[in-house]
């Protein structure tokens, strides 16, 4: 079985991501590749590290309708401009996992509050289902649109859903505070962004209600019933990759909560809970789809509870394609590594 | 006027900051350094960075008697050690400045619980002056014995005391998550400090309590009057210099605590509250002997309050070198830099 | 089929990729891991980055005899200590891929010469396949003992054999400037490896004449049948992977080089040469197996080309993998990817 | 005395240095700050390192008129925009220490091979002095224009010159292999320059002949007497500072040329020769204004001399303050620091 694949946005850190897994996939292949600022340039003109046939594909305009023969769609393009994108391949009979923000709102208003835009096919956002791939997975394998999360709210939910669930937590006193690599950021040719202006630096942003907070909330209360409040802090540091989220938590019985994530995720093959007492990394997770999370119980009430993932495949490209093996009937892990590249 | 200095422990990161502010110090000149690993050696051959006549200098062990003519001692040596060197330059008759944790604690059963040794010179735990300059100046000015505060209690206590004394905190909800260099966790061979093992990679450590907290907790009672309980975390990022504490408050009317702030520092020449709405960067300080301080709203009763600094200057060689200036009558400010090294 | 797989010396930086291919192959699978300083412990317990099963293995000391079914052991041990285990497993009937220098020479004079030991065994020399794949792929595949070339000879002789073949070199005036990642000095806990003394640091070393020198006289010589001699300075640089190698060469016609170049590598799976005019960089080949090469003609007759690879895989374990594969009768790209980890 | 101080340039990453070091002089005040794209904005908005009364002036546009009382203006302006500001502030009376390249050609015609440009004012070409402090001065102290060197040919030019005069060189075979820090690349917002595509990685550029090639020849032959002819070829590396150049030097007698560095800069404050057998990092050099030099004999007639600086400060900004001193009359070591800072 050989299924033809498309990335619109492919130039950009998530689509590049998207392109090396696609390639060491087993079942996909790439059939189309879109970039609209690069377009007409080979693929290896704008992404070095990519080599072989593919490299030397043309790139075209995001607008350019994606062939007959293509059956899913990635696209990695900017919110706002996504929605179109995805609204042309589903009447063109593609599936879509759109890696954008434009389809994770089940509201219109919540999208216009968090984005500031008009969504142009409010009509498609009950239908997208938001693949956070461990708690969708029934949803995931039966529909035709994927929203495929952010990655603060990926690194942020995988703990706190079961705990919410549990009703382990004070739902008012949630802060999430967050540390990510600069490649989060994108890749848009900033000042702020400059090697130089990054490197030796760490700084907050963002504030005060950074966009991914809606979506924190909104899906909390989607996976687990439970109305919450988030106080969420993201933060870039001068490395490329990786995610660490701290969450400062406070509940009842915090002893009992490991066993809690223990029991929610021991037969994820892309969720590791570390023993009791040990603390993720990021370097334990880069190159790979994992999520690591470690517990540290700090008072009676009160506990620490920290996740790892790289940002760019768990928290965006890995974790597109492990919803698009579901809807294809694939085994979910297909080309996915659950092994870092370490050091 | 000269006045000649010893550093013991001078060729640690704080050690050969202390030498390079020396160095450039109009009024402190170099009379002993000891180091007592690398004792017999000339500087150059362990601190590539100092050239000149001091670089020529040869290493003595830490336990060798400091020479007459000096009149003021840094010791920079790791806890436990240098309570035993503190007390024979007291009773040599100099001027300390101790970059040690072993006189920052008015107490030795706090000392002992934080630290897990008895303190060989309780009597000297009263006399000592823990040198937060900014709310120590008139007892720094008198003592011949300054605790130098840790990094993480100088970016946390700074913002912190205002807003407690201006008793705008609920004090049991102070959350405290602290970014660090590695330059923090010292220059000792180990394998987890390895430049492969650090770079890329960002993670908490110190959990459940670390030592710091006692600090914290005490001396924000101490300046304050008011007993507070934090919940500290402190992480390590790929980066060599630097400190970034994330204050997560909760109290009544935070949108007052921005002319509390402002007020409580308006005049610090090492102080520097940023316009409201913006939020630091430890680029923006390395280098310098700065603290720079951002507050941001979050709700109708929380805040998040952010501070930097370079822990290697006002976290430890810079508020020493502050402190001394102080103890010997001189310009505050004297070789210390308001200006960060800066891309 | 199913391959049974030892690494003896898991735990280094080579150790661990080799743990990480060897998840991802599709016939290789870890029967035995050892790494005498980590005996006793879990993988998970020294690798952060492995996850499932593997990480629960329990290493063992490198002089444990390998288990019966293993029929291929690598060996990523210090030289010296490599050559009693390739002895064991090949009296064992094992194949071997020996990943240290202890089999890369000859000559047990030049190995004397280069490292300082008396070989043990020295009629093994004369068996031991040299295995820079793409020059020694006839000879790997009958072989039960490669000897896995170094970093900096990998990224040196891939783009000088050619021209050396090709009679356009002029062989007294080689001069290679090679610039590498820090994971090519190992794990070992060193002052001078440490992050806060690598960061923003770049040097020299091992003048006046590294150990590789040797490696790649010798084999330019047993490849091309022409006798050199380089001027070869390695640098270490602030970055874990990746190494570049500049070669400043003279000779005869250099416009003709580019195709004597792209005639020999066209049909390479890992080795690319880029476009004229093309520079390569090491983001373009790091977490890829793949060699880069670039040429750029300065005069008459003088040229610069520059090669590109990840220290630790065409460098190290990629190589060692990509021999294996021969050796087994594999696809040689089975489990190795052309696609860089980019950004 | 105090003497007023123009910055034209003030915003990028030279600029940023030569306020912080003018803030720290002894002598020079900031009296003018001009940043074209930036004019109309406080300092602070622009530069987060800087604070105190300079973050509150304003920017003005970089062709206002340098107001009366301003006695040396600095240049840190892209070339070909130099020469205007150079012409106006000349006739206006001000010494000038321009950083730009164009005034460090004598004649037009070199500088318009170089840099595609006819020169606006070839008649100030003669008179202006090439400020590569060590062998100009002389002539600084009487010029009212001095070109600053550029970094790669600080580098070169400072080992190489002693060796030339002593004719110990083969002129044809001068290997330049340069590494250098981003900020080399100046403040622009290009893609290649972003933190996520520079980290990890290693390239050479400029190729096949760099612009600072013909600026080495023309004073290689002006501070020397003899013409030679240079390979140069210049890397970008991870980090933000720093330079370290590379020099594979055949000739006669290498034995004799530690001497004749030794000799050459033993009374000199801002360059080191390291002992015998010890080689410079980047390290030991960042932040001060020294340039660390080693020497390593490779054979009977060949041997690698090696450099570090700053390039930030000894190869642009610290140079410039050297020059300006000594055109003023102070002690050349004014407001500038012979250590470094580190780690």
């Amino acid at each position: 079985m050989e299924i033809s694949v498309a990335v619109l946005g492919a130039t950009g850190y998530a689509g590049s991501e998207l392109i090396r897994l696609i390639e060491g996939h087993p079942y996909f292949t790439i059939g189309h590749l879109a970039a609209h600022s690069q377009a007409g340039k080979k693929v290896s003109e704008v992404l070095p590290g990519i080599s072989g046939p593919t490299a030397c594909m043309v790139l075209v305009t995001s607008d350019m309708p994606v062939p007959d023969d293509v059956q899913l769609v990635f696209t990695a393009l900017p919110h706002g401009a996504a929605a179109q994108s995805v609204k042309m391949a589903l009447d063109a009979g593609k599936k879509i996992v759109d890696l954008s923000a434009d389809f994770r709102h089940r509201s219109a208003t919540t999208y216009k509050t968090a984005y500031g835009l008009d969504h142009p096919y409010p009509e498609l956002l009950e239908e997208a289902v938001f693949g956070l791939t461990e708690f969708s997975r029934a949803d995931v394998v039966n529909t035709r649109l994927v929203a495929n999360p952010g990655c603060y709210p990926t690194s942020t939910l995988l703990p706190l859903v079961p705990l919410l669930k549990a009703d382990a937590l004070n739902t008012d006193r949630i802060i999430v505070d967050s540390k990510s690599g600069v490649s989060g950021a994108g890749r848009s040719a900033k000042t702020d962004l400059l090697y130089c202006e990054m490197n030796e630096g760490v700084r907050a942003y963002g504030l005060p209600r950074h966009r991914h907070a809606w979506e924190m909330e909104g899906w909390a209360r989607g996976f687990s019933g439970r109305a919450i409040r988030v106080q969420f802090v993201p933060h870039i540091l001068p490395m490329t990759r990786g995610m660490l989220t701290t969450l400062h938590l406070a509940g009842q019985d915090p002893e009992s909560w490991y066993a809690i994530l223990d029991q929610a995720f021991r037969n994820e093959p892309f969720v590791r809970v570390l023993p009791e007492g040990a603390l993720p990394s990021t370097k334990g997770v880069n190159g790979s789809n994992r999520c690591d999370i470690g517990l540290m119980v700090t008072g009676t009430d009160t506990a620490v509870v920290i996740s790892c993932l790289d940002n760019l495949l768990k928290g965006a490209a890995g974790q597109a394609v492990q919803n698009a093996n579901i809807m294809f009937g694939l085994d979910e892990s297909s080309g996915l590594s659950t092994q870092a590249i370490w050091p």
